[in-house]
């Protein structure tokens, strides 16, 4: 079981790190995660490769006995390449370029940005491949978060096009499927096909599903070729991770089938950030841990555990003394097995100034360093446990096709995606059943109650599925709208409501 | 008297025309409307013209007894065009181009445009201008609505620059009326003129009068040359109409010169719409069909009758049984003389999923038909009695320049046009009293009384009209702001308030 | 003591002047301020310099025994000018150019400008040197107000990189003072550093800090080269002045650094303003004015004096008989020695017909006439009296670093800079102390208390003067977050907060 840090060696004075892994060590901790956010330490010119820090970080880290999850650094690219190459920023839905300074604000399109990446990956984990202490490579960095996930650049609308030329063979087959007879927008080809940026009223909802899942596609199409790099060149021993951001159903790309990369699975846990006022329910964080366990069904790893308070322009709430240490223990209570916390000391300059850690600026070890500490102490007896499962006969479905069809059209200004799972889930949650949460492809035969909130996209398959499921004695459990639509986001026509899934 | 329903055929296989048709027929209805969306259909790439699908059309309809309202589809162009001439498309108050995809996101000063929509009118009034169950053609649809009135692209700029020439003759001239010495910004040139695009604080309200001015005659000049187009190639039995939109008051366009183009005025009504909780209010309604009437003064059709939930993205107050009969109804009495009900049935596919009609998506005949159908059969017999035309009393005089320095204007936060029209209109609604609703320039000595809301603009010429009435027994309730500026939208000097009325 | 009106000659044809100048003698004035707005009289076209407008005002103001503040017309730039040369116009935070038609739009960093701008002035100044009866020039109009202190274009850029280079040296020392080792930012070049326009989350917030700076830098500059141009040709009687706006802490520019150029400083003092439902509170206002006192330590001028409602496209509250006589009062009791009302008559035409003055649109002489003539009347025995200067012995304490720093990164929602100020300040202007308002850089040696809010950015000769004057008996009043920030904006690192001032 690795409990430990997030720490950034790089961020502070060479001789400073002696000290800091000492009270590190001192937490009970046996790895930090280093190197996050250090490309241009890493390759501060083009070509100009230089992994010397880090080889000195690492003999350190070492000595004091402690493993390493290695951050394969490509969330924030150096200065010198967004100047060489200003076509890796991406475009927000103005058409307005991301200008560097902050991060994550790169195309997954973009050829030269993924030549780049690919580049520095394969040279990284290959300088390290025998490094004994690096038990995991963190490819990017909360892949999608922030809105990075979405861009309307030249890029994008070419690679969109090739994406629909090879899903429908031919424009007919498009036309036929999005209706784009209707308004009279038939397409006589592949290239007249627009991004979805505004236009009078709104685009076709075909479009924009099949616009999700490209943005789907291009997260996850770069990303696996971040992870097959480093599977190329890492070291046999060392694993492959990634770590997830909250706010799933705020996202355009399919958590499980990213989760599908790697070796394991982790989640960066902040109940609380900038801005709230309040920490986010109890219900809430339990079923976003059932999320994530529900991805993979496996144990996962919890990379950024929030301690203290959070927030870049807006500080959120301060989480109470003992807190961070509720949160932490309903973390492993849900499938959580390792855990680092966010992070050793926060950063004294730059964006998160603001995003406290373990030590504060100050640089005293006081009541947050006991708190970790004192969890570390209490969990570690229990790392089998851990590693044991999660046992659940209820489970909640949801699908992507689904979280994006309702995002781009809410139909009522009321409508909530998260607020319709919690609906369904929190009353299960109040009676502590537990539950997996799990893509709706996934085998559910297991369960005896299905809770399908506002599913109003479901084919064929899936309401044979569930007739199969409620035949064998399971029972189902619908909200409103459910099975309205086709996979194509268009409504049923000719058979009554709710479509399949209407016996 | 016409009654029937808007239908698409070419939005659903062609073996299901007969059905549809069959069950049109059976509501008790004579018309459909066709064509209004089917460009591409039409002219499926450039200049390559095929009409054989609605001549196939046509052929079924006539079978049924029915007659056709057909729709000059310029509305919506198809995207080999905007592909081809990238400059047709329309740019909102950031300057961003308006992409394709949705609808009516063409320039109206677009010289590309103008060609090839009158091309396509050409053709298509000139093969069926022998069709006798061609009773009307419909130019466009909804012209000006969703913003469609407002581009800020270069074609506008120039465009805009020359009407202010031929205005004004003589720079100086402009420059002595809209006192361009404030702020000293008087022009040398008319293309020193500047497109009303974000500045600092804001722009002179005598250039923001004529740019709207501006956009009503870009909107209106288009139309008269689609209508001057249809009327050359049009048969003699044939009508030209438009249909109009609601949500007057927000329109930069003079809605009766714009009705003065077309044999008779059609209208859209949509009492509640995608996002409204609940449906405007009778009285609101109310005087939108005095306004709609008072147009031409003669009775109008309603060619989009609602009577189902609404919505593109959202969807709007789901309108209860019996609730479009009594809109249907209050209609007729206030000068609907024909009506088609909006929509056979809604499109499975594309925006309007959500706009639903006679016949929901399940495409069963039930409690909508019989409602359409019902309505149909009690109306039916009064055909004359609808032609029998109102006589009010009392007139609503509004006009455009008032609306338009209003608007961007409102001097107050709390400032609503329509609002403070109704605050006129609905007393006397509420005593039933039959009202008009039309333009300050219409002939109005033979009412008793004239409800003048919020007439900021008033000319001499209005004023002595209107003292002439008081003189003759008449009488005039204004409100507040009444008579403060001239038709340059400045404020009177030198003479006490309300200036020109102040007697 | 000068008493007055501001008075636009060139908007109102040439005869009605004479009776305008009996008006406003028959105030009880003896200066009017003129030429504010006047450019393109002086400027017609390129180079093409005529005053012989003014050459005839200034004769018959002068027959009347005025006196004149001249305005240098470089806040309304003719539209000629950005016609010739577009790279003038100033760019928003969209990165779109504010195009020609309000006001202030141009750029500071535009070379063009400043070489046109400085050309105007020069003639201007130079033509009247020798005229006695202009006692001051004011430099521009309301430096930086309305976000006309805020651009994002290409000079600005380009001036940006050239001021960190001058400001830092080497890059290295601009990426150890930002931390740009934070999320990978280094720069390896000054020329990879981009303005801070729109990026995922936020920038670096020493960046943002050095972009404030530069940002009143380009201001201040600017104005320095309009100050010195005018010392160079003006007469030696004849003084250098500027009126300032009033949202100060909400504004890029170190206002006191700018105040320093002038011989005197003058204030536009508007208590409420289109929009506004209640004016400013009495506290508020007397805070504003003790900020504009502390500027220079010297009385000051009112040179726009509300005395009538005030909009643009919203109108403001409408002030009640005697109020602006309070509010001027309230002005001379902190510090303001001479007055002029804005405006003797609002112009009929432009933005601004709603901005009201002495007297109203229809030019009768009335209840605002009267008012103003008692203020004058009751004011003018008191003239040595206003300039005895007003002693405190309580000053509250700012800065703009601190200023920006909580503008950009307000840390809560319910942040609100003014509104900490005030918090600070109300309780003792309920106890009618005087107060002084300074910047922290002022000697306050002399007071008894310091009032300090929310100074994050405190650093060590600041915080070794608040020790002396502590240690001298004095007492020193902190609130929230003092001293957290080093002057790099940068939370202190390894000392207990707050920083500096922990003792």
């Amino acid at each position: 079981m690795y409990l430990g840090v997030d720490y950034y060696p790089d961020y502070w004075p060479e001789e400073w790190m002696e000290d800091d892994l000492e009270g590190i060590a001192g937490l009970g901790a046996n790895m930090v995660r280093i190197g996050e956010f250090a490309w241009h330490r890493m390759e501060p010119r083009d070509g100009a490769f230089d992994f010397s820090f880090f080889d000195r970080v690492l003999e350190k880290v070492k000595k004091k006995g402690l493993r390493v999850l290695f951050g394969v650094p490509t969330a924030t690219f150096p200065a010198w390449l967004a100047a060489k190459h200003p076509s890796i920023l991406s475009r927000d839905e103005t058409g307005a370029v991301r200008v560097f300074g902050g991060r994550r604000q790169y195309c997954f399109n973009s050829p030269e940005y993924r030549k780049y990446a690919l580049r520095l990956a394969a040279r990284l984990v290959e300088h390290y491949r025998d490094e004994p202490a690096i038990a995991a490579w963190q490819i990017d960095n909360e892949f999608g978060h922030e809105g990075s996930d979405m861009c309307y650049c030249p890029n994008c609308l070419a690679a969109f096009r090739r994406y629909l030329k090879e899903t429908y063979g031919s424009i007919d087959r498009l036309n036929e499927t999005w209706g784009t007879i209707f308004w009279g927008q038939t397409y006589n080809d592949f290239d007249e096909i627009p991004l979805p940026l505004p236009t009078i009223t709104t685009h076709n909802p075909s479009l924009r599903l099949d616009w999700a899942r490209f943005r789907s596609r291009s997260l996850n199409d770069f990303a696996r070729a971040l992870v097959e790099t480093v599977r190329k060149h890492k070291g046999p021993h060392q694993a492959v991770t990634t770590n997830l951001a909250g706010g799933f159903f705020g996202k355009w790309f399919d958590h499980a089938e990213h989760a599908a990369l790697y070796d394991f699975i982790s989640y960066d846990q902040y109940p609380v950030w900038g801005g709230l006022a309040e920490p986010l329910a109890p219900g809430e964080l339990a079923m976003h841990l059932d999320f994530v366990r529900g991805l993979t069904g496996k144990p996962f790893w919890i990379v950024e555990q929030l301690i203290g308070a959070q927030g870049h322009d807006m500080i959120g709430y301060l989480p109470r003394p003992g807190q961070a240490r509720l949160w932490s223990f309903q973390s492993f209570a849900r499938g959580c097995s390792d855990m680092l916390y966010f992070v050793w000391r926060a950063m004294n300059r730059g964006a998160e100034q603001f995003c406290t850690g373990i030590v504060d600026h100050d640089n005293v070890r006081g009541r947050k360093y006991e708190e970790a500490r004192d969890v570390f102490r209490d969990i570690a007896p229990h790392a089998e446990l851990l590693k044991s499962g999660i046992r659940a006969e209820v489970a909640v479905l949801y699908d992507h096709d689904n979280i994006w069809s309702w995002r781009f059209q809410p139909q009522s200004e009321a409508f909530d995606f998260p607020r319709e799972m919690l609906r369904l889930y929190e009353p299960f949650y109040r009676l502590n059943c537990p539950m997996d949460v799990i893509p709706a492809n996934r085998d559910f035969s297991g369960y005896k109650v299905l809770l399908v909130p506002v599913m109003q996209i479901i084919d064929a398959a899936l309401a044979r599925r569930l007739e199969a499921f409620v035949e064998a004695g399971g029972t189902v459990v619908f909200s409103f709208r459910a099975g309205i639509r086709n996979k194509a986001n268009n409504l049923h026509v000719g058979v009554p409501l709710p479509g399949p899934v209407a016996d």
